[in-house]
């Protein structure tokens, strides 16, 4: 008989299961409006391209699309990856099962235990949890509406950092974009400091309104490991993404791949290139685009009529993405809250998972990617109720 | 500019490229035959199978199948999984991505730098590789045609050990079964020191000769977390597999895999499902062992006319898998002969891989899965003129 527990590794100790997780089960009891979770809108999924591509590869290309494959990934699959940056050539891209394996590599291998990662304050729980396992340290850095504060990552340097995570757009959970000249400060600052960047870009193609700006690792290729992923514009069951960075920097990635899983599913990588390069893939994003703007303009309408008179609450007003943060009155407790929101038939994230310290708990995420209009609307009206009586 | 060697974490240095891997790339040059690779003959793939059920899933869950799903795997398959086993349940199943992720979980886990993992001399690099990465040592135990020896397993274990790691059935590299006396054996064994066993089993199902031995987690599954695949039985290319134990056992091994790539793709595991449900999967096992028992038996029946005269050289004769060990006297070097090998236009894998220390490079690995039955006979034929001129 092992006593498993007594027998685990230290780093075990740092694995927390996801809070997310834990609010999404009580969701799926009865009839619970969620705002919780961070799903893409299964309505939306390209199935009739999946589909055709699926036919058309187990028909022509059967016996290779299931057979062992290479650990960077299919050669042309990374080509196209590498055609949608303009500083990122194809032996600069690593494909990995979904951003969170981009993560944990960039993770395994960069970060020894002790290390300091700069993250924003609030930032993804998904990156904290990635890292975390490798035993480091966090360092909180402010972010603002136009995203990381690059004088608070500054004085965060100053005292020692291995790895800076930033998510550049329609941030996870606060729905900022980084601002142009804070992309320049940033790279700028990573540059003087010899401290590389893991810019995180799941939302990038989800731009409902303004231009889109710059990547960082167009900008800054000799700093800058990118991330980048398939599961918001075409599907996230596959579990298909990718590092994009120069081999230098993918080196040590690829081997730690090779000891991790060996390689992506080759017949997930064929079915992505196939549907990608069937031309739906712009369409599908415009698609997606079109709904998920919709969806935010219902919240913020509600938002704006239910929550403006609750003395304190302010929320951010995204340009894409997923997710509205909403901040209440200092002494606020989010976490409280849920349980009552539940209860009342109304799900969302309390903000102490987005914060390395977890001592923050004056925010919430809003997600309005699943729920339809009506949910918005009663979801928002049950919300505001309960932050009235708290 | 970063410099990304010197920034990397300390655990890159393990991280090796795999030597198999270095081989394979050569034997994709003009007209090698190749026994090098671990590839399932891609011929027996269920192509028609899995053709249907993806039509099937894509028409009637298209967007459930292509959704996020749970860390710990598709309930269905896990039920599926666990009918499998005497000794486990649903709840004590984990699916993965691929075998080499559960051996990578498993190190992330249980191994603290400089924990001691024993491992037969040879083993499986793929193994050594993932636990590297956790920067352990290892201690190196016997195996003959019985398998792992346990008086060799005992005295490592008087030295303290963290972790046994067994290859049951139709070893990688070496093609022998672990008998059944020295199944209980081992376990007894591990209970008595505490120690968990790693049991990677993915050639178990592949058995020409003989009748099926009970799995260590079937016969201790309060010591034993074991590793099984459909790589081997189905197809490679959905990286696909699971670990079956206690749920106590698995408890951080389900917050590791949410850490490392929140869960294993929606679509292939219910691909595989559908596929082994439609009663298949038995008569693919069938063909599959049918076609590799005769090409093991061409191998050993080549080198038996081909390799008998050559002084000092002997060979395993596995009742299963993919398999033939080939040892030559002590002195000899087939790191060296492998080049010339691949020049006379046949490619094995030399044994120095496959021990963790390096130090030994009498032994080589044949595979017979992939090679035509003329083929086998040229390239034994081949083989035997180098080593007979070495």
């Amino acid at each position: 008989m092992i006593a498993w527990s007594q027998h685990a590794a230290s780093r075990t100790s740092r694995l927390r299961p996801s809070a997310i997780r834990e609010i999404l089960k009580l969701t799926q009891r009865g009839e619970v409006i969620s705002f919780a979770g961070g799903l893409p809108a299964p309505d939306l999924f390209p199935v009739a391209a999946i589909r055709e591509a699926s036919e058309r590869i187990l028909s022509k290309r059967g016996a290779v699309s299931l057979q062992y494959s290479t650990t960077e990934g299919d050669p042309e699959l990374r080509a196209w990856v590498a055609s949608r940056y303009a500083g990122v050539r194809p032996e600069g891209v690593q494909i990995v099962s979904g951003s969170q394996q981009g993560l944990d590599l960039v993770g395994k291998c960069y970060l020894d235990p002790g290390d300091v990662v700069a993250v924003a304050a609030p930032t993804y729980p998904g990156a904290l949890r990635a890292f975390e396992a490798y035993e480091v340290r966090f360092r909180a850095v402010e972010i603002d509406e136009d995203g990381m504060v690059p004088e608070s990552l500054a004085e965060a340097l100053e005292s020692g950092v291995k790895l800076i995570y930033v998510i550049p757009d329609f941030d996870n959970p606060t729905g900022a974009t980084l601002s142009l000249p804070r992309r320049h400060a940033i790279v700028d600052l990573a540059r003087a400091h010899g401290v590389p960047i893991l810019e995180d870009s799941p939302y990038s193609d989800l731009r409902f309104e303004g231009d889109p700006l710059p990547y960082l690792v167009d900008l800054a290729p000799d700093v800058v490991i990118h991330a980048g992923t398939f599961s918001k514009t075409m599907v996230p069951g596959f579990r298909l993404a990718w590092l994009a960075a120069t081999p230098e920097a993918l080196a040590p990635v690829t081997r730690a791949k090779q000891a991790a899983d060996l390689h992506t599913s080759t017949f997930t990588q064929m079915l992505a290139l196939e549907v990608a390069r069937g031309g739906s893939l712009d369409g599908q994003i415009a698609k997606v685009c079109e709904h998920y703007g919709s969806r935010r303009d219902i919240m913020l309408a509600a938002l704006d009529r239910e929550l403006a008179g609750v003395s304190g609450f302010r929320w951010t007003r995204p340009h894409g993405g997923m997710f509205i943060w909403v901040s209440g009155p200092d002494e606020f407790d989010t976490t409280s809250t849920a349980h009552a929101a539940i209860e009342a038939g109304v799900a969302y994230v309390p903000g102490e998972a987005f914060y390395a310290d977890r001592r923050r708990t004056d925010g919430l995420r809003l997600s309005y990617s699943v729920a339809s209009p009506e949910q918005i609307e009663v979801g928002i009206a049950r919300l505001a109720a309960i932050f009235r009586a708290a």
